[in-house]
């Protein structure tokens, strides 16, 4: 992991074509909404793709049916979502294809997609593990399977803080899951700083919003169920596990995620309990933070004695970090709050596109 | 509509054996909870069935996995839960039946019970109303139309403030719509004391909790949506508006029901809009409703200036009646609420059960 | 009341110098908002002020401090919260000064802004009513109640869909009240055009989130009391009731404004019950609508059978309006939807500056 | 800390007279809720009184007043409320007493009502803890300092699962923080069974309703800030540690307690995460929770692989115990819910009471 500035990437004279597949989805919405305001994309509106297969996306379907919330009262019209296909995304010259897709989809189209030349930010968990035994949750198929390694291997973890330059140069990136990225971003500058004890153990008791579980109307996602309630899911087993031991450098047993539904639309809040090596204080900690992030605009620390919580970050592109550490100066509570469809998915999927075309990180997203 | 005590019907001298059919719903889990809890019924627990062709429900689903917040901390395969078939009813010696089914179910089976001699309390739309054209809405086929038809009249609406006797001699109780319930039991008092301007029209906005929308999970009751909303629905057009007209005696352009969809799990509240034929004083409307009322413990009166609010009656099988008198004395607002998935279905069918085995009305329920 | 284009204000040439005073409330932070965003602000920040005695505000409070989701991930300093002082306002040299203070400070500092050549937006109750009785709920105490009178008349009511011309040449603007502007934008058209059968009364059954309420804890804004519920209040006597009568011209019995406080923290949803002169058609009420609104870019019409819904204008300016009509084409049900903090308040707030200075009137807005 | 069954104590001929101090709040409510229908004192009605200086509590309170939720449709004077005096208990022959107050007032009142004779059950913190350091959070200060030490040194700790016997015989009932309940519940079994890596140090993750927070409007328990967010708050300060230290014997160092608020009413959640000192398998788990839980019938065990959520025992007064392994067989995740006002304060104190009188646990409470 290398935080800092990134490398100049010599920016676009024009803006490039820019597509969603996948737009009817939750995080599909956040995409539409930053990429219609996005300062550099005005004279380029996006081209709006439903998924493979989709029933909601038919002839004559308009962003404002699927997504009422984006009307902005002019033409009703005025923004088509068409169903996917890669004629239509030949023809208009797509050059950033952005897949809000499941990942059996985005596995099956981004060789096709990186094939025409189109760079891909794929908000799937399709891509974004380099081990097998990480990406065997996923279950994945590929039809050449040398060729969807070799791509794997190319492929882009999209952590700006961690991955300036590689995303600044990548043809394919694996925008982080919404729960990992709120873990890693806590604890990378630590564990880069070496003051962590490793083989302690990494506790991550992680609590999620709703949306989290997608727009599938489910026994789960039902007000019933979710509204006064809280719950425990995949304990020892959620799929995001793999990127934390990935980004982070740790074995399985250095480190315990354990997720949880909130009964709130949207926000993750992560609270992170660890052992330092050595006793230390608040400032040498806030320290360590506030250098790792010193050049990156979406992370936000907090003084010590305020932890963030998840109302300060709903609807924005940061990531809040604060801190605890106890009298013994050993033991240390991480809080790490973001809104798992921004910062979490589209907010970060942006700032991934913003690298990848030389424009300013936090570009639109203010 | 008769209100005051009920004829004497003779208690049974040994407890009824009862059924639910369609357990695994909102409606079933507080009709279990009831008659498990019902003082009469200790010697003999209800028996839980499923509904046709449910997949929830198969060999060895006990009403915990259904209901988990039913669990007692006792055996955990105390109460199983059956498919529905006959032979299991007969065999069981089923006395009264409540279905808590689809209309379309209701429809279909209780002619079958009725000729088995069984005493049904049906909760769905099927069997509540008179008029061929206030029933159209729900499309119902009957396989022997005449006999259908015979049945229908002989059904008794099962508003116990309104038809306690008919319902204490009833073979066929239609438990009543939860929205109906709460406009009814506002308005009949006053109707009936015949101090209301009917050609003058009356306006009822209705707001219910997620729960009235049944548990299908469904993109309106996906918690995205469901929550931190709230939308106007079936304007002009919600299938309980017939039950109004025909309790209340009124045409079809004297008043108007408009349902809203409130993000709580469950509860009512009713604001409904009326003139008076005369200028009269707070005194006089509480007077019409504490005496309609004198016998319904069920009912309570609010005093004059304070109004019910949905906090109160949940959770309890009371509705709730409060009223604010303009100052020139015609112009009313009165405001009824009650928990739907108990007064509003459950509670009231229990409420019935109890009439027809000549027990006290609010046996169980306080 | 006269839609249409606002006669051609000269823009001004630098952008003015803005205050608000009151900014630690919810309608001042949405002020601050906007106002930092503002296209043409971005070189002449705003000042923040407190209100008279507010503890919140001292030395060294800042903008974030009070209002944390406000935060950049830049100085947390950039933004001081000064106390309230004449001084202060003449050493900035503001120009337009917003008030998001209590109706009673709101009155006591308008004459004195107004002496100082300052225009006032004022965001209370305490300039939008005509008439002694309307106003009587506000108990306001006037210094110098001849002057007071005075500016009284010139205040113009800031609902720029009707009063466009007014707003761009008024020294004081009183911006109108979160359920007054619901229900006025919904009935406003149809009253000019002169369809509505008036004498029969008109039902506004409206209801708003807990932010409504304001920002001081009381047993009625507490969680516990406001979630999971619902409420209806100040039945016959809320105070925006008299900002209906003057805009929209009916008498006190004409049309019947009841409350409700929802358990989400933003929007307010109006239905709305008239009678018509005259049937008619879908059409012809959906013709008046767009008419009245063809040129207020903030005033949204849905088609027929689409109604608006609190979800799709929370956290935007727009105001949406739907309808449904009876069969016999004399009953309307009007459904109107708002952000009570954007165009319920700060929104349209900046609306009127933005008409005040010239400039168009969504700016900064959409 | 002795599971099992409680020594037989001579149940009393006749039902003891009860009061309950502090009626207003929360807890009181259940409180009162629970002994209105509890079997035992169904001819023996409690005394319901108020805080010392209370302004909710004066002249014809009575208890539907302050809890509306608590009306039965009957004499709505039934109950009332009185300030509350020593006269007023001597007079009324209170034999227990319920303590529903401020830890400061529950300090100064328990030595006064022992002289009496009078038993106490106080739900407050301000008995609880043994350890001076542990209990200087609450800055007690005793009129009879050596009496107070006295007394703390007799007062039993309330938790029925691991007192049963000394409850039954106490004089001093100190019921348990609601906090403390669910993790001293989860934690007391594998503790005693010495399966525990004490020494790795215990983690607590806890999230409790808003009700936790007290019936006081704050900044903090606004619907604004307390609904769709989440925070954690008093990382290593939370005064429930002191007795997480005390009942489970663990040193400062060794467990590590951090509470959230939830945007819920009521019920905890707590995920507790410990190394077992060698592998083992769930089975072996199981084991040691369902045999320290046997003659507990307020704990529920969970079956591997289900784990508790907090709807299942809102409005109960179970604990549910659930967890989940780690393939290694080392990690362990214990979840743990209840409901805060009731086996978090209310409930638990009348099972108390159950203990202290000589009836079954659980009477009154399932």
């Amino acid at each position: 992991m290398r935080p800092g500035d990134s490398k100049a990437t010599t920016p676009k004279a024009t803006a490039p074509r820019t597509a969603i597949a996948g737009v009817s989805g939750y995080a599909g919405a956040e995409l539409a909404r930053l990429l219609l305001r996005h300062p550099k994309l005005q004279d380029a509106p996006p081209t709006f793709l439903g998924r493979a297969g989709e029933s909601e996306v038919g002839p004559s379907t308009y962003l404002e049916d699927l997504h009422p919330q984006l009307a902005t009262g002019g033409d009703h019209r005025a923004h088509e979502v068409l169903p996917f296909s890669w004629q239509r995304i030949v023809d208009s010259g797509i050059e950033v294809l952005f897949l809000a897709t499941p990942h059996e989809q985005s596995r099956e189209w981004v060789p096709e997609a990186i094939a025409q030349g189109i760079k891909v930010i794929d908000l799937s968990g399709a891509w974004r593990l380099k081990h097998h035994t990480n990406r065997a949750a996923y279950r994945l198929k590929d039809a050449n399977r040398e060729h969807a390694e070799k791509l794997q291997t190319e492929a882009v973890y999209g952590c700006p803080e961690l991955h300036r330059d590689e995303i600044a140069q990548a043809r394919l990136v694996a925008n982080p899951g919404c729960y990992a990225t709120s873990v890693i971003l806590a604890l990378a500058p630590l564990l880069q700083a070496g003051v962590v004890d490793v083989p302690h153990g990494i506790i991550c008791d992680a609590k999620s919003g709703v949306s989290g579980a997608g727009k599938a109307p489910t026994a789960n996602t039902h007000f019933m169920h979710a509204a006064d309630n809280l719950s425990a899911y995949a304990v020892f087993g959620h799929r995001h596990t793999g990127e934390l031991l990935e980004q982070l450098h740790l074995e399985a047993d250095q480190i315990q995620f354990t997720p949880h539904l909130l009964p709130i639309p949207r926000g993750i809040l992560s609270t992170i309990y660890l052992r330092l090596e050595h006793a230390t204080d608040a400032a040498a900690i806030a320290a360590v933070l506030q250098d790792f992030y010193r050049n990156s605009p979406m992370v936000r620390i907090h003084s010590a004695g305020r932890l963030p919580e998840i109302q300060h970050i709903v609807r924005t592109n940061f990531c809040d970090l604060g801190f605890a550490l106890a009298p013994d100066g050993k033991r240390l509570v991480l809080v790490s709050c973001l809104d798992n469809l921004l910062k979490g998915a589209a907010g970060q999927a942006v700032q991934n596109m913003n690298l990848m075309c030389g424009w300013k990180e936090e570009e639109g997203l203010l």
